[in-house]
């Protein structure tokens, strides 16, 4: 499948989101996993059965921290630490997520046209799910 | 399919989100479709490529609105206009959404197990993608 | 009873919401029941089974509104209204509520030891069990 | 007494806040005690007089805290620290609370119906009587 848009659409984004719902049930994990587009807005969200009700607001945050700095958010940890650059920067964007689950997804040519934010388990199984939801788009914009 | 629990599943989220979304594609209407569970919290969203992004927010209000007063948000439109009874109701739960386009999803017991809220086109056309997701789900749990 | 303070006790506030709840029983309705004391912050709370998750904040609003203005809530309700003084002044303090249901609670003296805010019914229901907790303190502080 | 419902009914959760005041008055404790229901929204709240004011938020953040994540509010607090892999997660959900004092709420089989959140001392005695309120619920639903 091809994309000429630099925004990811509706079908791309379930292809992402179904994905990392797979991987999530192959792991009997329960997962929330949110999609926005490149503007930073929510695209597609859902919750497994089950799934944590605190992570409903974590999973879209961690998307949405994705796309607005245009790297994971597990790249974030590191620098907002207590002495470190971008301390609290969390307290800017009515909230920021700044530890792993959260990944740019980006076309061939590396456009990112929005990001997924997966949040349920510990931060290695969010961000393992939310991987195998850009593994899917990196196949269906192949 | 049965449902033997007082909340709703993803998977009934999603046929409910499909139904809806198929009847906007119908329309050709773009829409933003929401879905909460019992606690009005967000189970399933979906946004249509060019549906209007200040309907996200609206279609997650609408649905949570539905819940809140367990009634369809367009029988609220009536009694939230100026003199009315509840004028201004809106103020409250950090706004609520008072016309059509949300509706709870119930059980053939009447259990309200969630709701689904539309946004996107005038409130009638919300509204009647809202309802064709209601209908998917008294099909389903038939 | 007697009363020496000039904020409501939780003795009190359960008196007062007690006597809502069973009211509330009595008409066959579903309530949120609230309590704030002099200084307008949460005291008791009570939701009935079944009654609106949305009432929630709404009961809570009308007893600050109550006391935030040291009226009934339902006194402002003219006052609000397109044309009006106080139009809009619900975009104040996080939110107002400004029909009827909530009610300060005063001593003999005249003294405002606190407020109800009663909603999960027609305003009218809402005050007429809003007005039960306030007869039973009038009752206790006699 | 049975429970046959999923979500926390009113006379439970009334039991469970009256078993934790009564253990704060043992301890001479002024707290306040906030009980949710299985979607985490505010069922019964109490506060004793002269407990802290700021601890209203915090007995209720507590309970949500520890429904939104169905664990102790306590054990979230070693991974949110500084370098570890939950920092700063309290900037979702409109602020969790991490520390001590918010315990799930479950029946025999494990099913979580609420949660207890108690602020008002030091955290080791905010959870003391969090643990009371439990310990009332067991005896309740045996």
């Amino acid at each position: 499948m091809t994309s000429n848009t630099s925004d990811i659409s509706l079908q791309l984004a379930q292809t992402v989101a179904d994905a990392a719902l797979r991987r999530a049930e192959e792991l009997e994990l329960k997962m929330n996993v949110a999609v926005v587009d490149a503007g930073a807005n929510l695209k597609a969200f859902h919750r497994m059965d089950g799934a944590w009700l605190g992570s409903i607001d974590i999973s879209i945050k961690k998307a949405r921290t994705a796309r607005y700095f245009d790297m994971e958010t597990g790249a974030l940890s590191p620098m907002v630490q207590p002495g470190k650059p971008l301390y609290h920067m969390e307290f800017s964007n009515d909230g920021l997520i700044t530890f792993p689950g959260g990944i740019p997804l980006k076309l061939d040519d590396g456009t990112i046209i929005g990001a997924i934010g997966v949040s349920g388990s510990t931060v290695d199984n969010d961000q393992i799910v939310a991987e195998a939801g850009v593994a899917a788009l990196e196949s269906a914009v192949k």
